[in-house]
C-alpha cells in the first residue's frame, strides 16, 4: 500500500537519508508575538527550506528511497505548486529526471521555478481527471514513479523529520500546530512527534473554507463533498484517507479559521518576525490567537510551511 | 566635539558596552541571488536587530555611554522612524526616560510603536525648525542628554559593532556595502573595518533622488542643497559633516540607484531570501546588481539595515 503510515523508524531512517540534501531550517522568536498570545511559541521556519516550502523533505525522501533501476526511470507528480517545485529539486540532487504535469492558467512565475529547478513541463486542462490521466500517460510513457503530494508513505515520512528537528532544537514542547490540507504534512508530524513525546498535545489549523478534515473527524468519517473557497492556496486538497486515520490515532484537534483570522496572522508574521511567509503559513498562528484558552503558558511549536508568495497578488 | 569621529577602540568598547542587549544577527545567503551578482553575498540581517533595525546599536552605546547623573535626566531625540524607536528601546533596558520630537503627519503605526517601547512623545510642526526647537525646548525642561540619529560619535560606533561581527561571522570579506544616508553607519563600519582589515573595499548605496554624498565626494565639498525625492525614507537625510570625512578618509565609492533598481531588489530580497526588509536597505543589491564587474567573483559583505515597513503602503 503505497500511502501506508509510515512508522516512526520510517522517519528516523527518512532524516538519516534526506540530511546530505535538505537544510536544517531556524527555530524563530517573537516577544510581542509571545505577548500576544500569552505563550511561548517556537516557530519552524520551513519557509527557510530549500524551494521555499516543507515539501522538499518529502519529495526529497520518496526520490532518494528509490532502487537505482526505478530512479534511473524518473519521478513524476501533478502539482503546480511547492510540491512540484520541491520534486523537481529533489530530482536534480540525485540527477534524474522529474516530470511535473501542470494545468493551464497556472501560475507563470510557479511555472519558471519549476522549469529553472530542472523539470520537465506537461501541461493538461485544469481539472482533476485530465492530471490524473496526464500523470498516468507520462509514467506509460517514461515508467518515471508517481510521488503523490500527501497520499505516500514516503513523503509522510519526509515531513515528518521536520518535528524530530523541532523537539531536538526546542526541547520539549507542550503543543505542536502544522496546517492541515492534504494531511501528509500534519500525519507525518504526529507519528515523528508521538515517537518522541506521547503526551504532547497536536492540533491543525484550517481553512473555515475547506474544513473538511475537521468536518471528517467531528463526524467520524470522511467527508469529500467540501468544494474549497480559501484564500490558502496550499490548503485546498481533500485530506487523504490514511492521512485522516492518522490525525485520529494521534488526536489531532483541528481549528478552523476564517481567511480574515488567517490575512491578520500573516500581516502579523510579516511585520514581527521579519519573515516572508505564504498565506497557508498564517493559519496556525490565527488559530493559537483565535482559541488563546488551549495555548495559554504553554511552550508551543508552530510550523510555517512556506514562504513562497506572489508578491503582486498579495491578500490584503 | 559631540560629532568627533570614534576611533577603531571606541567601537570595540561600545560591542561590550552593548552586548547584554543587542542581538547578535544572522548572516543570510541565497545561491539564486549569488547566481544572479555572480558574487559572494553575506547578507548582514540587521532587519532581525531589536526594533527592527540596526539603529538600536547606536542608541544602546549612547544610553549606556552616560553617567549616571546625566542618565537619570534621560535622553532625547527628534526622529518618526527607526532612530526613535531605538532610543525608546534603548532607554528602557536603563530605565531611564526617552523623549522623542515626532512631526505632526507621521506614520501612526510607527508612533504606535515608539509609545509601546515606552517613550514620551513630543509633537511639532513638520519642519526641521520646529523639530529642533522642541527638542532643545525639551533639553531645558528636563535635562535630558540629546542624541542625535547620525551626527554623534556614540551613535556612530554603535553601528560600527556590526561591521566587527559581521566579519568575525563571515570571515575575510573582499568588500563591504552599507546604505548611505546621513552616514552614521557608513562612517561607523568603515572605521571598523578597515580596523580589522585595512585593505577592503568599502562601497555606499544612495538613492539617486538624495545622492548629497555620492555629489560631496565628488565635488570635494559637502553639497546642502538636494532636496530629496525618494521612496527610501530612510534615507533622506544629509549626510553629516563628520561622517562625509570618515567616507572620503576611508575611499568610500557610493553608487547611485533608482528607486526603480530599489524595488526590484526589495522585490528579489522579499522573495529568494523570505525576509521582510524596509525599501532603504534594498539600495544595497541594486547597486551590485547594477555595477556587476565590481563585485563579481568578490566574497561581498551587504548590510541589510531594516525592516520596518507599512504592509498596507508597499512600494509596487
Amino acid at each position: 500500500m503505497k500511502d501506508a503510515l509510515p512508522r516512526f523508524d520510517d522517519i528516523r531512517d527518512a532524516a538519516a537519508r534526506i540530511a546530505p540534501h535538505a537544510r536544517p531550517t531556524p527555530i524563530l522568536r517573537s516577544a510581542r508575538l509571545d505577548a500576544l498570545a500569552n505563550a511561548e511559541l517556537h516557530f519552524k521556519g520551513e519557509h527557510l527550506q530549500r524551494g521555499g516550502a516543507f515539501k522538499f523533505r518529502g519529495a526529497c525522501n520518496a526520490v532518494w528511497s528509490l532502487d537505482d533501476a526505478t530512479a534511473a526511470r524518473g519521478v513524476v507528480t501533478h502539482s503546480s505548486g511547492n510540491h512540484g517545485n520541491a520534486l523537481a529539486l529533489a530530482a536534480a540532487t540525485r540527477g534524474i529526471a522529474a516530470h511535473v504535469v501542470v494545468p493551464e492558467g497556472a501560475v507563470r512565475a510557479k511555472l519558471e521555478a519549476i522549469e529553472r529547478a530542472g523539470a520537465i513541463l506537461h501541461r493538461c486542462a485544469p481539472t482533476q481527471a485530465a492530471r490524473e490521466a496526464k500523470c498516468a500517460e507520462v509514467q506509460r510513457d517514461t515508467g518515471a514513479e508517481l510521488v503523490h503530494p500527501y497520499a505516500d508513505t514516503r513523503v509522510m515520512a519526509g515531513q515528518g523529520t521536520l518535528a524530530l528537528e523541532l523537539l531536538q532544537q526546542a526541547g520539549a514542547l507542550d503543543a505542536l500546530i502544522t496546517p492541515v490540507g492534504g494531511g501528509g504534512l500534519a500525519s507525518g508530524v504526529a507519528i515523528a512527534a508521538h515517537g518522541i513525546d506521547p503526551a504532547l498535545a497536536l492540533f491543525g489549523a484550517e481553512p473555515l473554507g475547506a474544513d473538511d478534515a475537521a468536518r471528517s473527524l467531528a463526524q467520524g468519517t470522511r467527508v469529500t463533498s467540501v468544494v474549497p473557497d480559501t484564500v490558502c492556496d496550499g490548503l485546498r486538497a481533500l485530506v487523504g484517507e490514511r492521512n485522516l486515520d492518522a490525525l485520529r490515532a494521534h488526536h489531532v484537534e483541528v481549528i478552523t479559521v476564517s481567511d480574515a483570522e488567517t490575512i491578520a496572522a500573516m500581516q502579523l508574521l510579516w511585520s514581527e518576525l521579519k519573515q516572508v511567509v505564504e498565506v497557508s503559513s498564517a493559519t496556525v498562528l490565527a488559530a493559537i490567537l483565535q482559541q488563546p484558552q488551549r495555548f495559554a503558558g504553554k511552550r508551543v511549536g508552530v510550523v510555517l510551511t512556506g514562504g513562497n508568495v506572489d508578491l503582486a497578488a498579495l491578500p490584503w
